[in-house]
Formats: C-alpha cells, sequence, structure tokens
C-alpha cells in the first residue's frame, strides 16, 4: 500500500483538559477541535503539527478502549495513523500480506474519516491505524 | 517553545529487520539508513514518511533503555520526538513551566542532532523527546 503521511499519533490521556494545557502552555501547540466519538467510548482534542496531527483521547466509558487501555497501561501514546487513499483496499492488502485484521472493512472514525485499524499482534505491538476519505 | 513539526516517532522493536520488513513490504515505506547509537544501547533503522520520521529501535543490551522497556511492557511505540530551534533553550523553558526532565542540557543522538528528554511523568506518560541541531 501507499502511506501518504502519518495522519494522527492518538494519545491516551486521563484528563483532556489537563492534557490539553500541557501540548498547548509547554509544546506550544493550539488545539482546534474537540470531538466525542461515542462509537469508540472517547472525547478527542485535536493540534495540527506539520503535515500531522496529535489526537488526545480521554475515556467516557471504562469498559471502552480507551478506559481499559489506561487500566492495563496508564496514560501514553495509543496508536498510530497512517493516510492512505482507499482504506477498505489497503485492509484487504494487508490481510492479503499475512497481517491479521481488528477491522475487516473501513468504519466512521474522528473528523469524518474512514478508518480501520490492524492487529498489534501483526504489527510488532504498534496499534496501526489506516485513515482516508473512502 | 515552538515545536516545528514531530521530528520522528521512536518504536521499539524486538527483531530490527523482520520489523524492518513490516514497515517496507506492508506499509510502503523505505528503510532510508541504519545506525547504531552505543550512548543509547540500540541498533536504529529510519524511515521518512511526509514531513516526519519512523525510528525503530533495537536494543543491543538489555539493561540498556529499550531492552529494559520491551522486557517490561513488550515491543511498541516508545518515545515521541518533536523538532525545536534550540534544545538547550527549550529545556530551560519547560523545566521553567514546571515539567520535571530526564536531560538537564541537550547530548548527542542519532542522525547527529542534539537531544533532550522530557520525563513521562510530566508528560502524561508520553515520554517526549525535543531534537535539535543546537
Amino acid at each position: 500500500m501507499k502511506t501518504r503521511k502519518i495522519e494522527h499519533i492518538g494519545i491516551a490521556v486521563s484528563d483532556l483538559n489537563q492534557a490539553i494545557a500541557f501540548y498547548e502552555e509547554v509544546l506550544g501547540l493550539e488545539c482546534y477541535g474537540i470531538e466525542e466519538v461515542a462509537d469508540q467510548k472517547v472525547r478527542t482534542a485535536f493540534f495540527r503539527i506539520g503535515d500531522t496531527k496529535i489526537e488526545l483521547l480521554e475515556s467516557t466509558d471504562p469498559e471502552g478502549p480507551i478506559g481499559r487501555f489506561i487500566e492495563k497501561r496508564g496514560p501514553g501514546i495509543h496508536h498510530m495513523a497512517f493516510a492512505v487513499d482507499n482504506v477498505s483496499e489497503a485492509l484487504k492488502e494487508a490481510a492479503g500480506k499475512g497481517v491479521r485484521l481488528i477491522d475487516e472493512s473501513p468504519r466512521q472514525g474522528a473528523e469524518g474519516l474512514q478508518i480501520g485499524f490492524l492487529h498489534p499482534k501483526s504489527t510488532m505491538g504498534v496499534l496501526t491505524e489506516l485513515c482516508g476519505d473512502e
């Protein structure tokens, strides 16, 4: 597949407001949007940096994926997302190369993008997301 | 401070050659350099993507930082590095805002850059590196 850029880095945080303050006041970035993604049980905050973005993720439900991640490992970097032209085709290509998928087909993510996750068992421990317009 | 871009994402891997093959054959990236950083007890492989880079890190010593990270948490994303103009000044500015530092002053990192780390206790669990030419 052709990965054009890192679309975003997803970071699990315990307190979204505290984390926003750190990224703004210490690292000099600016939060341009806060969005709740009910499907993933998170509230997200986005920052642009260079040609990529940082997505802070606060859990809205201890049983959701970010709640469980923080319970197990503490806050920290949760996933890395690559921009591809066509998520559906990229998922099929990865599966054809023996990569285990979390999502067999794309679903709706934050910012209106189509997304699909590769399983960390197949990506050397890195939860890897593919993002695109279709 | 002014963070210009994400300079790289550092990923701890158990087997550098296997990881290079995944990033090349599945994600379509190209490894442009392999370098041993004796000071950090790692062998690194670099990939350009958009305006940033992925740095794979294989430990050369179980007692080194990557060896210990993998022993404790398994392979996965290890740190996030931001490009700044002056690492020394950025570290001082962060310390002045109450951020705990791993490096009080810059040291030599991979690719000839000056680097300094902020402590994850002050950065919500994300090991955060500042990189620059000075």
